[in-house]
């Protein structure tokens, strides 16, 4: 092993943490060590710098479940198949918290989406990369969405992130527990995207299909 | 699709970000949103609520590029096999986003490390699962290592989770191109675990392999 | 064992809800036999035939966890000493389903706060019997409580059944866990009376801490 | 006293129940307010969401005395030692009321008793519980009975639910004052388990100490 030095960004921020914030926590921190987490929200969310669900949704200790992955991205169910990371997830949210909503968030200007598009202009989503290339492959299923929205269809970039949120509930929903219970009302399925340059966030509403943006 | 009402707490959440966070922030997302993301320090955290990196370390919007899968791991190299999007993830942050350092960070009362510790007691990790089950599979290498950590014998769980850290780093070593850009000093691995009881963070040290209390 | 005869108003009234009730609900009963019961509610109610709460409340299977004793009283934490089940069951949903509500639900013309006034008068509860009045002698401490309620100091039976479910929110308050939980909002504590008569609900406003019937 | 806004949920429950029930049971409630309960069947059933005994036998109000606890449970005769609260309501039920049946109805996929077999396979039934370890602990004795289950052998659960409703029935013969009654031929006990699954309805023979599918 090495002896890499801490980022000292890091023990700064800690130092911010401990003086401004945990003295305001310390309590949801401390009981909800003894009690186990309690979360009723579920995140899907990218793991881009400035799209972290817990800042945009100014959330407190133990109020929400966050897997992020490049894309936020939702495999269909496979349960013998590859990507398990993320379904693992998803099952632990589901099955062991018992969430009660499943909020896929994607956001402007997504990497991985851009890096999707690259690929369909002939190039390579990254030059001599393992994995990124099989994973955002996962956005394939979105593009016939993409195509679907009027909106957005100026934007391709912007109609891709868009459909790749639709096309992830509807993996969700690929998941027999998670349809299952969605059916019965017992667990919500939603979307939203993040426009990171504004600041806006605009929620799907299921029943048109569009996204709109969210009164502040 | 159904017409799922966006959940409240959310709308709320983001009502507060954008009277209280946004005013603070937005030349920072309108020019990260302009001039893309350039975090220097990537996160592999865990989805837990209890955990989330940009709380603990106070970061402000394109500081940190997070990955988040349950417990936290990091699967060893393997191109052509499976658990992909934690992989991309990385690969995403040190090929495309140049990031200099990447920590691993744990917890305490992890829901991951303690279902694989379940299954060692003839349990199912989740009655009914399809991946969780596979998914902590990978915390097995590190119980060899958990064995060795003096300080923490006394506490099964929280060794498997210091343990799991260090196996982590070593995983993150078997990518080739992670591995050469460490060894030139362009890129640097660290672990850290944070104890959500008590609000602390232990680093690890790598010359000594254990983990130390941060100053506050 | 004798041959009793299983009684046919149950089969009867089982055949009703295998023909109207079952159809409807057929979905709800087969998820949640496969992914677990996910109440968020949990209900401390009274044996009484004439206050069943999923009657009063409309509830689908799997909506409300339902202890039931002899005038809803809750004891207080006591781990070492006697009155178990209540508490073990308040636990159970508290710790294991994660419910963020508990509701005593109180009612009109209790039996069991009926047999503890007629104590004060000289009778015994119940003659010749073992338990009844050690179980109601719980309800001593709201006594006191009766007393400050000037809207039902008129009506002393009613009056002791609300101070009785103030009494036990306090009670529940006296659980460690509980008290964690409420300080940080995790769990909420209410009090309902049902007014076995009109047919009314009563809801306890915690500001005031009057009943106030509800707008049906 | 805090000021939580008692569940929408249950308000919307209630209005249901104001709206579509109430006029059908109006008479009912306020004769029976005005004469008392008296009901003819008293049971003991789980606390379980999804075994609510109203619904499964489409009780009217005032048919039904229930008394509800964690996994259905009947503490042997014991008027000096604990567990009071189920033997306080079964007393009431058999002495004050007056009903003719007592019928004991467990459920398929119970909790508690779920959690005593983890218990026999060294786990803890719920980490950090002050209660329910204790109170599960009762069923201790419908082990043995469990292993003399044929039909049921295959499935250790499921044997468990059937031996500790068994188990139940001979605590209940173990009060002076039901063994006495039932004698005489003035008190009925009884079996029953609710298969949450299909939603079928099982009955404990007493002549062959079986349990056969109700004819829906």
């Amino acid at each position: 092993m090495n002896s890499a030095v801490f980022p000292s960004r890091l023990i700064q921020g800690y130092r911010a943490f401990r003086k401004d914030r945990l003295p305001l926590e310390e309590r949801r921190y401390r009981v909800l060590a003894e009690a186990g987490q309690r979360p009723q929200i579920m995140l899907v969310a990218c793991c881009d710098s400035r799209a972290a669900p817990e800042t945009i949704f100014d959330a407190a200790p133990g109020e929400m479940f966050v897997v992020r992955n490049v894309a936020n991205l939702v495999p269909p169910h496979d349960p013998d198949g590859e990507f398990h990371g993320t379904s693992a997830a998803i099952e632990y949210g589901v099955m062991a918290l018992r969430v009660r909503h499943i909020v896929v968030m994607g956001h402007g200007r997504c990497g991985g989406v851009s890096a999707y598009l690259s690929t369909k202009a002939g190039q390579a989503p990254l030059p001599g990369g393992d994995y990124i290339g099989r994973w955002i492959s996962l956005l394939k299923p979105a593009e016939a969405l993409a195509c679907d929205d009027p909106a957005a269809e100026a934007d391709r970039q912007r109609a891709l992130e868009f459909a790749s949120i639709r096309q992830a509930i509807t993996n969700l929903k690929s998941f027999p527990k998670i349809a299952a219970l969605e059916e019965i009302g017992e667990v919500e399925l939603h979307g939203a995207w993040f426009d990171i340059s504004a600041g806006d966030l605009w929620v799907l509403d299921q029943a048109t299909g569009r996204f709109e943006v969210a009164a502040p």
